[in-house]
């Protein structure tokens, strides 16, 4: 079962309802653009890839709706980062058979995934730990997974992978999402506070660390799930290599650097679960990861290293 | 009413149970060393400078039951990285008599926690924004606070101080003690999530950072709650300065290093909040900041700069 997928019986796409995972497995079906741009916005669906691919049936749903502009509209406006999602909108839209290309970009970001899977688990020494953020996984692409597939590459391939999982508040996508798929695959794992990573490389327990990426700016600059900057500024501190798998639809020549992206802030309420009734709160989703701390790029065309790991 | 107190008519030490807070305002009345060491270990009392006087007062009704070394050991063994608990332990079993040492103690503590914040809110420019981990305040001390009393004290000196608060996972003492404090005192606060530290300082959006101690070690490297070391290392990226507020009784004179401190790792269900059942889980509750990130020790006896802020 994929994490997006059409169903021509309804006509629809179907979702897996990432809101109430772990906890229970139940779809979603999404018959109009106003649907999917809301089952995008509401993080039914989330995971830059996924998003697209979402978007990219919801694009399609409003041709058939006969109201593509402003059904494309919609969809665009549900979330404002994640780059595969305009990306997705725009080739629907200009496609001569808008669901046939919605199909063709579900089945390429599943060949993406496949391919960044395959160049990624070279880049992991066997038995390695590595420490990764959020969901990047199976359910945040169509199949397989970004960051999280070059893992489980490396895990098919027996370099025997272990996983330290970051939480990821304040959705929890990495304690809920991650080691939901983790131990579907048995890859061995732990979970951790978010800002447990900083002992963890302190005492050398890591010896890299991967993350997906919700926008990467022309300049190398890495925009994705808030958290992802301190990771890796942690990995420069002590050497330990920091990767990003995205596939080259993530990958934004129109926007120079990160500091020009549109970061979403989110509902307070995301913040406040542990905290007394009302208390104001500051909730962005997203943040830069300098170029200059990327060790390499992953994508399915191939690892773009930096020629040198950053001083 | 302390968050320590002794309570003559029991006789007994009165502890806010800190495991309730935000939701219930509790107290807990411990009657023996024994009753005491558990209150330390399930951290209905917990910060640094109120299990030193926690322990005190432990170790003096260790003494009142006529088994001083035994009741001493005890609270020595429930929790293993706080230096002011083997402080107060070993003045309170030295002394000739014990209850009057740790009502010293408890009192020396308040003072000190005066004499940092009139030495600590000179460091806070006007209108500063200010980020901060766990809880430093009253509840964490016998009143006023270490690091959050640096920011009452600037506070009730119309510096008008502006605070972020990391929620501090896993335990969210950030989100649920701190908040709490900070609205009882009319401080404007906003609450973020401990991976949005990253962004914030990215954006400029705070001028200070400032926390607590459990252990000051001899070269000035600093063992606080986990994630102290990753905000502090974001601090040195962006020039932004990092305090400690802590009492002298904090400074181990006898480690000479972070390295050697004993992290305490707690139960994995303090992390697994939102992961499936039975997810394993790595739990330490503190990491170690460097000396070289520290622009500033803010202690009882005064300020001790770094001679520049770390390159």
């Amino acid at each position: 079962m994929a994490t997006v997928e059409w169903d021509p019986d309804v006509p629809g796409v179907r979702l897996i309802d990432q809101t109430r995972l772990p906890g229970e497995e139940r779809y979603l079906i999404c018959r109009t653009a106003a649907e999917v741009a809301r089952a995008i916005k509401d993080m039914v669906v989330r995971g830059a890839p996924a998003i697209g691919a979402a978007a990219g049936y919801g694009v399609a749903l409003a041709a058939r709706e006969g109201r593509l502009a402003e059904g494309a509209a919609l969809v665009r406006a549900a979330r404002p980062t994640a780059r595969d999602l305009f990306w997705a909108a725009d080739r629907v839209e200009r496609a001569a058979d808008p669901l046939e290309e919605a199909h063709r970009i579900a089945r390429e970001s599943i060949e993406a995934c496949m391919a960044m899977g395959r160049h990624g688990a070279e880049l992991l020494p066997h038995g390695a730990n590595v420490v990764t953020i959020c969901n990047t996984g199976a359910l945040a692409t169509v199949e397989y997974g970004t960051a999280l597939g070059v893992i489980r590459a490396a895990h098919e391939l027996g370099r025997a992978p272990f996983v330290y999982a970051m939480e990821t508040r304040p959705r929890a996508q990495g304690a809920r999402l991650t080691i939901w798929e983790l131990r579907r695959l048995g890859i061995p794992h732990r979970l951790i506070a978010d800002s447990a990573a900083g002992l963890l490389l302190q005492r050398g327990m890591a010896q890299v660390a991967i993350s997906g990426a919700d926008r990467v700016c022309a300049n190398g600059d890495v925009v994705n799930k808030v958290g992802t900057y301190p990771l890796a500024l942690l990995c420069r501190e002590h050497g330990v290599p920091f990767y990003v798998a995205a596939p080259t639809s993530t990958i934004d020549p129109f926007t120079p650097a990160g500091a020009e992206v549109a970061i979403e802030e989110r509902g307070e309420d995301e913040v406040t679960t542990f905290a007394p009734a009302g208390t104001p709160a500051w909730n962005p989703a997203f943040d830069v990861t300098p170029a200059r701390l990327v060790a390499a790029l992953i994508t399915e065309a191939g690892v773009r290293h930096r020629t040198a790991l950053p001083a």
